[in-house]
């Protein structure tokens, strides 16, 4: 059984990436678009997200600059903080914070009747963030649209892929609609594993590696 | 807008569940399976996991009863770590740990040549580790498979949902197989979300709450 295993990562995923070319067929991805969609198919083996996958014109040179600059990254929940690439983007110079499960947050959240995932997204464009992963909260998306519609923040990029059955698909579609450089998976699926892997794709374009 | 958007996770949770009840229909699972699956379809929104997640005899009750015994769990990944409700494990008097980005365990892999995830399920093996999730790393699955059949580990519960297109199905059909008691979802899908929602399920279960 052993012996037939691969057991290189890189050689993993090369031969990931070539069964998922072949499956997917044409495309309407330019070469800076399609990395990034094949590492979502390669995260979930779902091709469904090679028809949902939509990106805001421009978005890529938006967040590749921001990420040379040394971004700000703010997630919405801490499976998609463990799921960044952290060492990529200290290089950079960037740095990723999650604020959901910080405690001032839970009970401000109790006290004001609001979700953590409202508060901890007002920390962070309070701390100075200019790149969004939201991976599962609609609520986080609609306040971050909120905040750039009264001019209090100016995303470089906006991963907006909540999954769900209540909100998620309105959160995206509002999101798309906005103008905002953003990344979207439409309809009802997305999550965290999507949005960090989204986002570890923009890295590798960012750090030339 | 914001008007119409439901803010209780409950509520949320309670509808999502509602409407994948409804679009699932007439299914084989019993009354403890099925919530297993919905919870994964809930963080999906896949409803491909209603035909592949599978259980062996008697994984609920052998995973309740070690939960309730305070089990040691290891996952593969930190983004399965971060997804597992680790409030509800210590309420049960439960751990959990992953070894992957440790120091030692990258530079021994470098020295012997294996992938890390051999050497973190290793690690974790022999701090009695008792209870597996598997989320993303074949070559964990069929080390772990190799050391329970050397009677080296007698796990209580492997779930084991590695995702991808190179050896990811091999290793949960060897894993079906082995007669552990296991959780699987068959084919090319799963993931980190996936094993932390499964194994959230069954703490939901075994505290009773």
């Amino acid at each position: 059984m052993s012996e037939s295993i691969i057991r290189d990562p890189l050689e993993i995923e090369r031969r990931s990436f070539r069964t998922i070319d072949a499956e997917v067929g044409p495309h309407p991805f330019d070469e800076q678009q399609w990395p990034v969609v094949r590492r979502v198919i390669h995260t979930t083996a779902d091709f469904d997200f090679a028809g949902t996958t939509c990106f805001a014109p421009g978005v890529i040179d938006s967040a590749v600059a921001a990420l040379r600059r040394g971004a700000k990254v703010l997630s919405d929940t801490n499976m998609v903080l463990a799921g960044v690439n952290k060492t990529r983007l200290a290089k950079l110079g960037g740095s990723i914070a999650c604020h959901v499960a910080d405690a001032e947050v839970a009970e401000r959240a109790r006290e004001q009747g609001v979700t953590r995932s409202i508060l901890a997204l007002r920390k962070g464009v309070v701390e100075g963030a200019k790149i969004f992963l939201i991976g599962n909260a609609p609520t986080a998306l609609f306040e971050l649209l909120r905040l750039a519609d009264a001019g209090e923040v100016a995303p470089a990029l906006v991963v907006g892929v909540p999954v769900g059955f209540v909100g998620a698909e309105e959160s995206k579609e509002a999101l798309f609609a906005s103008r905002l450089p953003c990344i979207v998976c439409r309809g009802r699926k997305g999550g965290s594993a999507i949005a960090a892997a989204i986002f570890n794709q923009l890295l590798i374009l960012a750090a030339g590696d």
